[in-house]
């Protein structure tokens, strides 16, 4: 195992560090507690937007603070969920007055580390909504999850409840609006290799040449099935009928082609053109679009599809000024 | 070799046509020709700027098209220079009056195609002057290569040029920005895994586990010496070493941390607060980062530092407002 680290236990802290030193403008960053703070927070009266989750998934969810998105992101360990305490104290710094939202990705672990902090908030007066996203249609109840798995709607989650916080709406609405993201939206992944944890120093998974994985998740967790390794055409029309027969593709949608980490841009472009060709076929558009790393996996090869159909009030939302490391524009 | 591709023939068709699905309001994209134009082109009155190299270092150059950088760029086959009759349509289409600008990386290919098309445009009364971006202080003649190779500056030439263009100054001062740009840049690029070319189909070299490659070029030509494999601290500064022994760090600096393709975002982080570090024990300062893949080397595993010295001009020049699918921000 080659990585670029320093060692395997520093990794969460000396990538912060390097956020700090990046995005001073945008950032604040409190290496104690390893929190990630939007520059200027508490926005009073502005709902604040907690996210977090195991390290490894970057940009997801340091990425995403700033303008129009996230207040503060609560990054565990790699692959490992963030502690009750460290979330709690993100959730009492962005408090402004209007309760916090969590975004949380249906793991396990970070299912009851959320809930734990936002019991410890509602005892100091905080009150807290969360919205968990849940929308892997690859399996049902995985290692690490009841239900389905969070995956890459997180982005849209964040991004268009984030915006809809900017504009001043209260938290049940901001929640609200989270929720119907989520329940608009489905992705399924595929892998052509394996991560590899720094502290394990070996792949997660054994993947022959020939072979891909259907359905995987995002911490390497088994798919569906293993399928011959096959033109990125026939690959990525697998996991659109995946999502299509969990959710009928309709209307004008948001896409993202997601990269896991080892992917090349160009590659993810490829699948691009193909689901842009499937969903023409299925009666819809792809009308907003992802392509690039957002919800990577370390540095495992391969892709997912996350699909949401779009109104006019999400559109407008997914387009208003977000100003962040990961996703920037119109400001 | 996995690859998600459809063919090794079909590559960067496949990949231009993901590309103007995805990206329809900001490029329009000519597949017989192989050019990505920025969406209105060609901008009257104003310098049209045109780039191109290989494939295989997305999101340079096509995602660099766009509001305030590019008006159009001519991506050869996977690590293979464009052909001057490419060169030269896309130039004819990008001339607004104002004459056009090309941004070279020097690459003894590129520079014959490039200097061929700018002939053959010259005999329509198109005036074209060229910017060669030589920033790497690896190797002098390498491979491919009579003097130095160009890398990451490019990102910035093409952006910082872009900016004065659309700020309607006239060819000879955009061209002169563009060379004060390459100038006050240098790159260094350290590799820990090669890359594999879809047409070969092995890896480009051979790196034993417990080695690195500094130096290497963006299409694994050989670098300077192999090093043993070091915590990334120590990786980063042998990185900075060879850039400051060429031109001595100082005053405010534009710093990119460049994944080459299969690094994982938080790694690249961790390399940038070293150079943070670093850049600080020598007197300078990181004022403005980019940390990410923006010139990769397909999936290789590496990254790759460029510094650039700032002044408050080319501050100003970098800050304006672009909209490109790779760099976007302030519009």
């Amino acid at each position: 195992m080659k990585k670029l680290i320093n060692s395997p236990e520093s990794v969460v802290t000396d990538a912060l560090t390097g956020m700090a030193e990046a995005h001073p403008g945008l950032l604040r960053v409190d290496l104690e507690n390893k929190i990630i703070y939007r520059r200027q927070c508490p926005t009073p009266g502005k709902v604040g937007l907690v996210s977090g989750g195991g390290s490894g998934h970057e940009p997801l969810h340091a990425g995403f603070v700033g303008y129009g998105m996230l207040d503060a992101a609560c990054p565990g360990e790699i692959f490992t969920s963030p502690v009750p305490d460290q979330v709690a104290e993100a959730t009492r710094a962005v408090e402004g007055g209007a309760g916090v939202l969590y975004v949380v990705k249906n793991y396990t672990g970070d299912v009851l580390n959320f809930d734990m902090a936002a019991e410890l908030c509602a005892e100091d007066g905080v009150e807290v909504a969360t919205v968990l996203v849940n929308d892997d249609v690859a399996v049902k109840d995985s290692l690490f999850t009841a239900g389905r798995r969070g995956t890459g709607a997180t982005v849209f989650v964040e991004k268009i409840a984030g915006a809809l916080a900017e504009a001043g709406a209260p938290l049940a609405k901001v929640a609200r609006i989270g929720e119907e993201v989520n329940a608009r939206s489905r992705s399924f992944g595929v892998a052509l290799a394996a991560c590899t944890v720094p502290a394990a120093g070996k792949p997660t998974f054994d993947l022959s040449d020939h072979e891909v994985e259907l359905g995987i998740g995002i911490h390497g967790e088994p798919g569906r099935t293993r399928a011959p390794a096959a033109p990125a055409a026939d690959i990525a029309r697998l996991a659109l009928d995946a999502i299509h027969a969990d959710r009928p593709l309709s209307g004008g949608n948001l896409v993202m082609v997601n990269g896991t980490g080892a992917t090349p841009l160009a590659e993810l472009y490829i699948v691009f053109a193909e689901v842009a060709a499937y969903m023409r076929e299925k009666g819809a558009e792809p009308v907003r679009a992802l392509v690039g790393n957002y919800v990577t996996s370390l540095d495992m090869q391969g892709f997912s599809i996350t699909v949401c159909t779009l109104n006019d009030e999400l559109t407008r939302l997914w387009d208003a000024p977000v100003e962040t490391p990961a996703l920037r524009w119109g400001r």
